[in-house]
């Protein structure tokens, strides 16, 4: 096809003139360092025969003044608390990261792990990825995940330095994007959260390279980008990403600028290859033997793969060292700030000593007073005991504060002028706020949970994702969690969305039937440390089923809630706001001399880890029906094979509720019907 | 919480003296029609005691303007083909889009169905739902998707008329969006594509009301929008929302444009309401009956509610006509094209008479060949046949064109000056390319299939499930669908996207197994009218399995590829790349002298719509175990609750493709091993 990039052909390739002219620049001490990066990043890639030296190749140059100049950070501790934050958001260029981790000292990225690029277990994955090595701050790869993240991180940072004030808080962030982060929706609603919070630590390097895999940018892309920045409350600024005093005095601007920075760095990709510099073949595969030569002799690089001349490495490590000082008075300072102790827990993801113990009043009051509550409004009693209780805790919602109830009375908002508040209002942008919770997470200090509806959801599914595989804790507070919401219709009513959440991987999906199980899903989501949580609650009101708040039965994820009057003739199992029509049938079915048990399922993950021996106590051996306003999908695993299920088979439909249930059969009478039919 | 709106109270309100002002102006004729909108849509709100009456009071006299004299349509014929579409965005103002078709004159939208706004198997729904009225364009309601759509819509009418000629194709796109609309990320996605591609056909009437569910926009929302849209390449204007003269010089210098526009509307939200108007009480409830008595007295409306002066109704319906004799003009220039049979069968939907007659002749060539190819290539070589024969088949990619291989050699891109092309390079913006193709499904004349990695479907799940809940085709080709992509590592790794998609109602999910099933999926998903389709294919290489090529054995969704020697005491089952491995594993088996049957499972849809008899048989008695490179979640449907999983039970890992799958125990060797043991 004409418009996806030829290969390349040094004749017709208009970079290689420009990449000619920057060769012959005096060399410096700084494009000495940064071809170090260049020669490992080829390396790499080679080895592995499999990976992306372009992206490391075209910003060694920015990525050095970077990590020489600018970036406060200390090799060797790269947990410490006020360090700068860094995140690759362009993800595929890892091995930019790698190199410069590996540069500067770091423990734990030598040169074998460099040789195992993108080998099992090694800790240089083919994407950054959180948890892999202390320097690694988030995973990304997934294309505008990493900018919307950092926002968060510089929020966090705004609100730690509130509490706790600038002597233990005062960092920045730092971010590499690329085109393609930039086309990403993502970038636009975290732009425009920067800009409104005016995120003046928040520094974003735009490898500006023109270049996107199908080939020149322009083919897709034609957007002035600094100007829809600038629109969202930024500053912006144009430089050449190859000419180490521009890239220095635009980072040195953005630390003196009152806004968020956002600084397009015109690179040629792959700079250095002789060839493939300036295309898309630069990008997403090995550069070959022939290239690789090719680009050591033009960059006079002559040391063997995988070394780096011990003058380059002392510099580079010296640089590693830069912050060392800053660090040792820093820590000094944290040694007698008053919240020392304090700081440190927040820091930790430790909680507060005493901190359920509202919570356990609140289960306590609930036991006597069985209030008739939307689950919804259940939570927000539950965040009225816990959010007090635990000053980390920081809630939100896009743009659904009134129906999501995740405010707290007395909590302040946080607003541009005052980052001491602890309520986000995200606006309709649930996907910014889901990655930039994950940064808040990421960053320290903060116990994120947003709003808004399940079926939103799908709009933060890329971020809950990355989420998951990092194992960081973050809370969705997801109401109106079935055709319950009536009269909005299929469009806001979540049919598949449990189950689609129940498939991936660390996701702890919550569905209380009352007021006590919605308190107990608070206290298992806050005290989850390695993961994101769920909860899915309801718009309409449900009877309290429990009056017991002794032991948090929610805590083996399932439990018989209501044991039958005789041996079992039947089993039904229900979530959420289905729990009470499951009473209303077990009832109906006793009074017709029916043994019948009722089980609450409210978290299936919990549930699952059960040992079996608990689990077939629960679900016994008698006609197992399912009970869930939602399509059945994954129910066979608690059903069997002769399971019955009581929900829905396809999308709902706009009418008041009540009228709905009746509608698509989901009824305590259906149940009742369901369970003689089996037993006839 | 002090930031969310409070009660009104009309002394503190300043929206209500701006109203003052504009009642206080000279009453138009447009005025008047405006109230019946505003009239109907308080009364449609207050009956169902449930919507959102604010929007359709704010943007009546727009819409007014814009159904009185811009907007081509004859309330007669409402799908007439070149029609101007109008696409309303924000869906929650549904009560200005039922009350315009009612007071135009289109059938099936009379006062009773205006008076069950809201109840069930009611047309006038809680928000607009294609396929309830022929006067609504597409579903709208999750805020972003209307206005992405629309993008598609307007590439469309390029596209066809580009096909057809103006003569037969030559209409505009009208969007009337919403704060919410714009802060969503997929309208950056969206309005960068129609920028790139000067879509000068499309105009978005922004409701510029300042107020969203929390309250005032500002409490989240600074961007300078105007400047935004410009650094799109949009051309911008800001306009009186409430004056009839400025709204129509506005849409008249839209029509001369050259770039799509944005025409920011300042309005007053709730607009004649005494007390609400201007604040986000107007939003999302009925007004009550003191505000609805207040507020028509302030519009001077006597009629009854739900009833329209003769004279205004007279005038909303002479405008229902004015589009007729430009339609009859039309038609008849529709019955002496020389394509005019094409043309209607293309935008029908029905596909071309052989249109599948030479997949028929590359499957008999799978069937002689037996190649071994990645099924991301099989796919490419179904397009090949495909694409020539099927002229309003459209593909794509978002920027992976090359590994997702949908282009086909011939088939020119669509560029901003040639939309004579059939491939789009979507932009690494894989939602708003999602959002855009159901708008080319909506337009008609054109079958679109885009291109990205199965892992970033999650980015584009909104739009898919607007797709399926409206019963529309998209093809969506999903590539590196497994582990087996390798290094790229668990970022790029769907494991829990099969599960996520087979969950959400009437999308059919395909994991064709070689080259032959593949064509046989390809041609399954083309044939689908009422529908999406993913197809899930393969980075890797895999073997041939078929040498049959008469039937078309994916129609069924499932078959026996093996049958056992012998009574069966095994039946694999598996999908895509995993049935080579159960094939395998068979061969072992049955040396070993244990009969064993292989069942392929491309379409577990189709399959669960096959008679029990079928299944049963397919499936048989004997040990089932379940193959496929993802997380068991739902494959209890069919391995039962003895059934054995082999496949992922969480997230991948980056390595070369060969050692995850040893690594997660994906082999041929670990299926024998399970089936003996269990048969031990």
């Amino acid at each position: 096809m004409a418009s996806i990039a030829p290969t390349p052909d040094a004749s017709q390739n208009p970079a290689l003139a420009a990449q000619a002219e920057i060769l012959a620049r005096p060399a410096t001490d700084s494009r000495r360092l940064a071809d170090a990066i260049r020669a490992l990043a080829i390396d790499g890639v080679e080895a592995a025969k499999s990976g992306h030296p372009g992206m490391p190749m075209g910003m060694a140059d920015v990525a050095t003044v970077l990590f020489t100049k600018f970036l406060k950070y200390d090799a060797a501790d790269p947990r410490w608390a006020d360090r700068d934050r860094f995140v690759l958001s362009a993800g595929h260029g890892s091995m930019l990261l790698y190199s410069l981790l590996h540069l500067t000292g770091h423990a734990g990225m030598g040169v074998e792990e460099l040789k195992r690029f993108r080998q099992l277990h090694s800790p240089a994955a083919g994407h950054p990825e959180y948890g892999e090595h202390p320097g690694i701050e988030t995973t990304t790869g997934p294309l505008g995940q990493g900018i919307a993240t950092s926002v968060g991180m510089a929020l966090a940072e705004r609100m730690l330095a509130a509490r706790f004030g600038a002597s233990l808080v005062d960092h920045r962030t730092w971010v590499i994007a690329s085109d393609g982060d930039l086309q990403e929706g993502v970038s636009h609603e975290a732009a425009s959260l920067a800009g409104h919070y005016a995120l003046s630590k928040l520094c974003v390097l735009w490898d500006d390279n023109h270049i996107s895999i199908d080939g020149d940018t322009a083919l897709s892309f034609t957007d002035d980008t600094l100007k829809r920045f600038q629109a969202y409350g930024w500053a912006v600024r144009r430089i050449d990403g190859h000419n180490p005093e521009e890239i220095a005095s635009a980072m040195a601007w953005a630390t003196r600028n009152r806004k968020p920075t956002l600084i397009a760095c015109r690179t040629i990709i792959g700079f250095g290859a002789p060839t493939k510099a300036g295309t898309a073949g630069s990008h997403g595969a090995a550069l070959g033997a022939t290239e690789v030569a090719g680009a050591k002799e033009l960059l006079g690089w002559t040391a063997p793969a995988f070394s780096v001349p011990e003058d380059i490495k002392a510099a580079w490590e010296a640089a590693g060292r830069r912050g060392a000082g800053t660090r040792r008075s820093w820590l000094k300072r944290l040694a007698k700030h008053p919240q020392e102790a304090e700081f440190d827990r927040a820091m930790s993801g430790k909680l507060p000593e005493a901190w359920h113990e509202s919570l356990a009043a609140l289960r306590a009051k609930h036991a006597e007073e069985k209030p008739k509550l939307a689950t919804r409004v259940s939570s927000q009693r539950a965040l009225e005991a816990l959010v007090p209780s635990v000053p980390e805790m920081v809630g939100g919602s896009a743009d659904l504060t009134g129906s999501n109830n995740t405010n707290v009375k007395g909590i302040p908002a946080i607003t541009p002028g005052n980052f001491g508040g602890r309520f986000m209002h995200w606006g309709v942008r649930e996907h910014g706020m889901a990655a930039a919770m994950n940064g808040m997470t990421l960053h320290g200090g903060i116990i994120p949970y947003s709003g808004t509806f399940l079926v939103f959801s799908d709009y933060m599914r890329p971020a809950i994702r990355l989420a998951a595989l990092m194992g960081i804790r973050a809370i969705h507070v997801l109401t109106h969690d079935s055709i319950g919401l009536g009269e909005d219709g299929p469009t806001h009513q979540p049919v598949e969305h449990l189950a689609s959440f129940r498939a991936m991987p660390n996701v702890f999906v919550f569905r209380p039937a009352d007021a006590m199980e919605t308190a107990e899903c608070w206290e298992l989501a806050v005290k989850r440390a390695d993961g994101p949580s769920l909860l899915a609650l309801s718009r309409q009101n449900l009877p309290a089923l429990r009056s017991d708040a002794g032991e948090n039965r929610c805590a083996r994820g399932g439990y018989v809630l209501a044991e039958a009057s005789g041996p079992r003739k039947a089993t039904l199992i229900a979530t959420g706001s289905e729990v009470h029509l499951a009473v209303a049938a077990r009832e109906t079915l006793e009074a017709e001399g029916i043994p019948t048990a009722v089980v609450s399922l409210p978290c299936w993950e919990i549930f699952a880890a059960q040992d079996a021996g608990y689990r077939n106590q629960v679900l016994g051996d008698a006609v197992r029906v399912g009970v869930e306003a939602a399509i059945g999908f994954g129910w066979e695993r608690w059903l069997g094979a002769d399971g019955i299920f009581v929900g829905m088979s396809g999308f709902g439909a706009s009418a008041p509720a009540e009228e709905l249930f009746k509608h698509f059969g989901i009824t305590a009478d259906a149940v009742t019907a369901a369970v003689k039919k089996r037993l006839a």
